[in-house]
């Protein structure tokens, strides 16, 4: 019955999973660090990426291992490949957490964010955190309609970055240059969070019903 | 002598290739359309990239195919494993390079970008066809010497991009809050064009040499 195979996949499975966990909760904290302007935080945030960096290498090689020491055809290559896609996603997604927290960093003591737009940031936040929990879920548990309900989260977050982008393009914005440059990275680090996500959200859709997801 | 693999290998590292010429191309004409508020030339990047998406989806399943129907192993896993990792990284190329498009159509008839900051740009926009087109002939060649020139183009970009920065966030700057905000995207789009470039890079090196590049 293939056991290996299914052992094997299964791993790595939960070695991606466990990515897209940790890049949500480092995404929590980031944000956390940004709303309170907290280097402690901040600095967690950058030099736990090192050991993320360690599992993404880890779950790139437990792919390689599965094809090498397998062979798998058919469908179970399939899964594999598509695996092997969800890991660059999660490493993005790891990685973006790092920029929002570089930020948060480089504007220490100051708040990267003036006050009136962290309402915005801590709902991305919030989403965001969801988001790494529940593509965690879905990819271990390979399930489709769990998966399609993501989307809504990332329209979501498509729409609170549209709405943060016309608070700053705002003829009233009266925080200056420097402010809008950082609200507009994050904003972007933010999205692209939640896209990441969803992408792995359509290989899990298309591995289990093979029809690409709309 | 495993003819049909390395014939395969080949048709993807070609293909593979097309994408990274592509994506130059569609960078130097969408900083053309940056530059020259060209809306027709902003419009013809867009409409690309859905012929561009499709090339992406070819070299996704030649590298399938090729998993599939050779079942390589050892190092011949490696390379098709490295190669469909840079489809993905070509990829990204080729949506930054639209994106770039899309602002200059955003903001056509005006200049998305203020006359004191189009140097950085055309430049910006020299290093990314060059790049693309370097990258293209490093994946054809596998040459690990050509492949480490990169780094010294993307130094060049970094540069570039952190010099924009400090132009955007000058006091002196006095193009207002929304040409900050798109010349702070567009630098961040070029300069992650010219990273994913520099991955595809290191794989090739790993490739030849069986080392990390520094």
């Amino acid at each position: 019955m293939r056991t290996a195979y299914h052992h094997q996949l299964d791993a790595l499975k939960r070695g991606i999973g466990d990515l897209c966990g940790l890049s949500g909760a480092a995404m929590q904290r980031a944000t956390q660090a940004l709303l309170e302007a907290d280097i402690g935080v901040a600095e967690a945030v950058i030099s736990q990426h090192e050991s993320f960096l360690a599992a993404v290498g880890q779950a790139e090689t437990d792919a390689f291992n599965l094809l090498a020491l397998q062979a798998p055809v058919a469908t179970e290559l399939r899964a594999v490949f598509a695996n092997l896609q969800n890991v660059a996603d999660a490493d993005r997604m790891g990685a973006l957490a790092l920029h929002v927290a570089q930020i948060a960093r480089r504007r220490h003591p100051a708040h990267a964010i003036p006050d009136d737009v962290t309402g915005y940031f801590a709902e991305m936040g919030r989403i965001a955190v969801r988001t790494g929990g529940e593509i965690r879920d879905i990819v271990l548990s390979s399930d489709p309609d769990r998966a399609a309900t993501l989307a809504d989260k990332d329209d979501a977050m498509d729409d609170l970055h549209r709405r943060l982008f016309s608070v700053v393009m705002d003829p009233e914005w009266r925080h200056g240059v420097a402010a809008a440059v950082d609200v507009t990275l994050l904003g972007r680090y933010y999205e692209r969070f939640a896209d990441h996500a969803v992408q792995i959200g359509r290989r899990v859709i298309f591995q289990a019903t093979g029809t690409p997801a709309a």
